[in-house]
């Protein structure tokens, strides 16, 4: 007696089609000890290598049905979902390199030295799979950070089988990836229970609780991320949780930069937080633009921007329901201003707007904090301050972010700025300069993370080193050679970069 | 009105000293700010080398006293204690030559590529420190695992300021070494406020949950180390906690290996368990040894290597009740025997011993669980075993372990011993090969934690990666040179190795 799942048309809130069951706790479990099975068959690195590529494959030869089904659940538009599938495409390929380049493995070789005081055994490290990993699929990235995303790549680039928790979003796309991705482990001669996908909310309580289950990985609200995280936390072996959970995003713009170029930066930041329909997790959310004429200007710019963009529809009617209360509920504070007023568009469409409040409401006291928590959806808040002082002292109150971004002045370059970067630089784990936080490139120099709400951990979702959330270190001592893999060998083990007796080779 | 902290001779269980006094929640919040202050100061690479190098000299220097402060109070001896003050401080010059390398720093550098579709940013990517650490010293260790120890020197490495919570076995220990470390950062210019020490088990739970505090390192007990990672989770913004919680340390004798040299591993594993009477976190306690001729050549050796071994004085009182009792409940469980019967020697003294039992009472059922869970002090478990099947049984009711060790015979070095390395190694984060886990040595490869409850996270507490764990990535997008660190910017990175554009340099 589980309860159907069904794929919906956002567009008009009508169900499309029944696409599967809730897993049954049963079912979860078989799913998990199906992915364990496969944990031995993924210990040679070069089937992962191609199993990422198989699935980019698959992907690329299934776009139009692939950006087709989930069009019709998600209505983020065929254009913008071709992007993305050529993004997911991309990263399953860049894991592969991750893969074959070997950097990760992080080889470390001590031989013995009987000189030193005590004597020195033979010690070799590297580092090795943790295990089955859960992934809790994204709704607004049904690719990119849903069945085929990140998560899934770097884990089966690490090698660790994954059991995806699909978002309810978007569950026909979610068994149409999982497909293909089956399809492409088949291909490379992996059995498919690599691959494990489950609906359901109640699955996903179950599968951070599996024994089996060694490390999750989430992207979603504070709310069930917490719950998640918690749950991970509590297991009598508690397993790290790599949750994304939210994020302001804040952006600061100087006295300078606005003096400089307020009618851009307002057309920028335009494009910026209505992008998606408001519904990046790097939407700046929250702008310090200074009080006074060239903030102003700022202000009338975004204004002309936002007038001018289309209503949009949301991902689902119940995140639909929560964007116009929660913009409600901030428009209500006190000497919060709507310049442009977020709403409704149609019956199934919302509008973007924006917020405005000068500074030292949020300074004082706790009245305000609720716009100090993200609003997903097409809205930002634009908090005007009037000194260098009451911009630090906002700057102070910001929870953890993904992003943080300064927008200064040319002057302000040159070396002026660099105490900004430095306020900014405990908020976030990406810091930009004169640019938008949308749009996170698929790069090894990427971290998409950031400190509590917006991960849960210290580690990335984006870009080479998110394979690092699904490793844990191994060292052997006095092992014989004939032993060991051929990483940790002498010789140049198999052209993976390693340091040995401190010095750096490959 | 806070409680006296005394310090206490466990030779006899006497109180020498009143040495300070438990610390008000008043007095753990400032002793996290200033260590929080002094953040900014920590911030230039060299400073931080200097300072651990200024504290090594500083211990050092003052050798006689410390050692004749640690054994007044924990009664390991002179010599071990010169030993781990030696270890100490090789250990602090250790991680100010990773401060230097600053290979740590984890530096990825992307340059914008036009080129690509989209477009990519640039992107430099490094690691900076957390904020404060909490360091949770162990009893066992009170130089290289308390208040100088490796949580401190690779906090400090990594540019955090740490707050220690002192073990109460060596209160007096704990303010000398932290007047040793203040005297060094006063050298070197730095505030005293980077080293901050409080007294007591409330201070403690107080010093997890304070907002500065941004991660925790822990070595300890299950019981303990759990309840503070229960807290550190619980958090409205949690943190990491780096636990080192207990280890059974497995060790498997195969058949071939007792065939050939079952006197040695008797006597080797008597030296191993009996060393710093049991008290290692590392001690081997579980030992799957073969049904037999030739295990029983084994046990012989065994008994009269352990008959031999001296009585010795616990680290206090409470820890010899828990190592009698726990000896009594294990002896009481069915079948299980006691070759050498673990007890007290004298009033403050206790015996070495061993329990045996056949691999069939660990196999069925859970009636003997009990002898899965570490027991401190000089006692270790042996088991017997009658086939490789049985020994897979065991090991895969194994908890998580520091440690776990292989004795194989000649032949089974050449290849046939890979898949008893290919069961250890998800048992622990170091699998040895013919040797005893005691001894930790400090290198770069070392691993020196394991899955839960070995450690609660993936870490290492000693070897120059241990530095990771008070660190977290930051990207900057598209920021002026001038704005960024010398180890971002184009060039030579100020000597710090990089990979730039995929290429791995210096």
């Amino acid at each position: 007696m589980t309860a159907p799942v069904w794929s919906v048309d956002p567009r008009n809130g009508k169900q499309r089609e029944e696409v599967a069951a809730e897993a049954s706790p049963e079912e979860v479990d078989a799913a998990v000890r199906a992915a364990h099975a496969t944990l031995a068959s993924l210990t040679d690195r070069s089937i992962r290598a191609a199993l990422l590529r198989a699935a980019a494959d698959q992907f690329e030869a299934h776009t139009e049905q692939v950006v087709e089904c989930a069009d019709a659940e998600t209505a983020l538009g065929p254009g913008r979902l071709s992007g993305e599938l050529g993004r997911t495409c991309y990263q399953l390929r860049a894991f592969a390199d991750v893969v074959e380049d070997g950097r990760f493995l992080d080889v470390i070789i001590d031989h013995a030295d009987a000189t030193l005081t005590p004597p020195r055994p033979d010690l070799r490290r590297w580092k090795v799979p943790v295990g089955v990993v859960a992934v809790y699929a994204a709704s607004n990235f049904p690719l990119a950070f849903s069945v085929p995303g990140g998560d899934t790549a770097s884990a089966l680039a690490a090698g660790c089988p994954v059991v995806i928790k699909a978002h309810p979003d978007h569950p026909a796309t979610s068994e149409l990836a999982a497909a293909l991705l089956r399809r492409a482990a088949t291909e490379v001669g992996l059995d498919e229970g690599v691959i494990g996908l489950v609906h359901g909310f109640e699955a996903g309580v179950s599968l951070v609780k599996h024994p089996l289950v060694a490390a999750a990985g989430f992207t979603g609200s504070v709310r069930g991320g917490r719950a998640l995280f918690d749950a991970a936390a509590a297991r009598p072996k508690p397993i790290p949780f790599h949750g994304e959970l939210g994020s302001l995003n804040p952006v600061v713009v100087t006295e300078e930069a606005a003096q400089e170029r307020a009618e851009q930066i307002g057309a920028g930041l335009a494009g910026s937080m209505t992008m998606g329909v408001g519904q990046f997790c790097t939407k700046p959310g929250f702008v310090l633009a200074p009080a006074g004429p060239s903030g102003d200007r700022l202000l009338k710019s975004l204004t002309e921007a936002v007038s001018d963009s289309e209503s949009g529809v949301m991902l689902d009617g119940r995140m639909r329901e929560a964007f116009l209360a929660g913009v409600q509920e901030r428009a209500a504070l006190d000497s919060v201003e709507t310049p442009v007023t977020p709403g409704a568009g149609g019956e199934h469409t919302v509008s973007a707007g924006f917020l405005t409040v000068d500074a030292a409401w949020l300074t004082t006291g706790e009245a305000h904090d609720l716009l100090l928590e993200e609003c997903f959806g097409p809205v930002t808040v634009v908090v005007r301050y009037s000194s260098r002082d009451e911009l630090t002292d906002v700057l102070a109150k910001l929870p953890g972010n993904l992003t943080a971004t300064a927008h200064i002045g040319e002057a302000e370059a040159a070396g002026e700025g660099a105490s900004l970067l430095a306020d900014l630089t405990p908020l976030a784990g990406r810091v930009l300069v004169n640019g938008w936080p949308t749009g996170v490139a698929v790069a090894p120099a990427q971290h998409h993370g950031g400190p509590y709400p917006a991960t849960t951990s210290a580690s990335t979702s984006v870009g080479g080193t998110a394979i690092e959330r699904w490793l844990r270190p191994v060292a052997y001592q006095d092992a014989p050679e004939g032993l060991l893999p051929v990483e940790l060998r002498d010789g140049d083990g198999g052209g993976v970069p390693r340091v040995v007796d401190g010095v750096r080779v490959g």
